[in-house]
């Protein structure tokens, strides 16, 4: 399903987690077609380099500055692939690169575009802890960066209400450190006090760390940047063992 | 990744939604190694029989039986895979797996046990449509076989209030023709008109088709249980191309 070689293409591509056995065939063979590879740094930085390829890393904050660069090349025949960590479509460059198309859909218009999915980190962090999302569940990007915090508020409050698990996305960063206080507060207020908070940081890289703890105990501290939140339902339990606790979601609810 | 070789394991794993480029390479690995291969007859049918592998397919609703099944053959020193298709963690196999250690865990307690992640079929299908879930989603089984109809409309009533993008698992069967048919018709008293659905059936595969409405036009009819229903938030849209339409949500949100 790789877009076809000889002419320009533009690939929106998802390096899932971190672990490269977490890579799925198609979007490897898209990176050993390109010739132009965009993204993030540190994404950026896991794509090996070779002859043919040019690597084109750029800081955060600057999606729609690289979305165009992206669209540029690939209208001037380069085969480029724009990477994500996790999935593309998932908080990450897919939309941006949407966004920016459809800002100047006549320039960009013969593009051949496409969307190669990957192991989002709700997925591999639900896996390594068991299956805390094997229940109906919402995914919630804590960043306000591009939505008011009010928003974000109230969808916290209606998904304690619907009794989705929650996974949070982008739960903390330096410039907010208060986000993913506020969610905890408001879910305190809903939620049973035991209710089990899955904090895995860096999951499938050497970094990777895991801890499961209750509500109550829940601080904002225990998030950074590489972390995902995964709040359960009021069904979610802990079944305890000597390798480790596994945390999951059962698939009935009464 | 892969749990080691030797003694018994059971490997939890995500199939992906088809096609064999979105088969990660830890779970190959996995399936390279496996003495026993056990899940749903479609399932256990994606992977090539070899000298040294038993597969073990079985039919749909015994997912428990299956479950314990695997476990047995762990504990008894056998290298066992359990496939689901796409992500093992959502709405598959994982939880039921946990749901039958839990119940006898003195049984099972040494079985080293792990979960490997998959491209679950909303994010196949969003890749392939653009990026419907670029913002806040969530994903809700509307198979009422293990939860009360009143709660999954419930969940609905509160997903459309808190204007998330849905995905709708096991949208519709013939045991069950009627669940999408209320599901729309809860979306169509809290969103506009236009918001647009997406219909992607067997994403990844050789039957696969998509198709775009909006939610005025949405039939039950238009899924069956191979279909992935996507309705958009409000602020979801469409660019239309040559190529078809890609239906994207922006990251930004007022």
């Amino acid at each position: 399903m790789t877009p076809g070689a000889g002419t320009g293409w533009l690939a929106i591509a998802g390096l899932g987690p971190g672990d490269a056995a977490l890579v799925t065939p198609e979007v490897s063979a898209a990176l050993t077609e390109a010739t132009d590879v965009i993204g993030y740094i540190p994404y950026v930085a896991r794509v090996p380099a070779r002859d043919g390829l040019t690597l084109h890393a750029s800081d955060n904050r600057v999606e729609i500055d690289r979305a165009r660069h992206a669209l540029e090349l690939a209208a001037k025949g380069a085969r480029v692939v724009v990477v994500s960590s996790g999935d593309p479509g998932v908080f990450a460059m897919a939309a941006a690169v949407f966004e920016a198309l459809e800002a100047e859909p006549a320039a960009w218009g013969g593009i051949d575009i496409r969307v190669l999915p990957g192991i989002t980190a709700m997925l591999a962090a639900s896996a390594r802890a068991g299956a805390p999302l094997g229940h109906d569940f919402c995914a919630i990007n804590l960043s306000d960066n591009l939505k008011p915090q009010a928003l974000i508020e109230r969808r916290v409050r209606l998904a304690a209400e619907a009794d989705f698990a929650i996974a949070f996305y982008n739960p903390r960063s330096k410039a907010r450190p208060d986000g993913l206080v506020r969610a905890f507060e408001i879910l305190r207020t809903t939620c049973g006090d035991d209710r089990p908070v899955l904090f895995a940081r860096a999951v499938s890289t050497p970094e990777e760390s895991l801890s499961i703890v209750p509500l109550t105990e829940a601080r904002a501290e225990m998030a950074d940047m590489r972390t995902m939140v995964i709040v359960g339902s009021s069904l979610t339990r802990i079944i305890a063992r000597a390798q480790g606790p596994i945390l999951y979601t059962p698939r009935s609810a009464p």
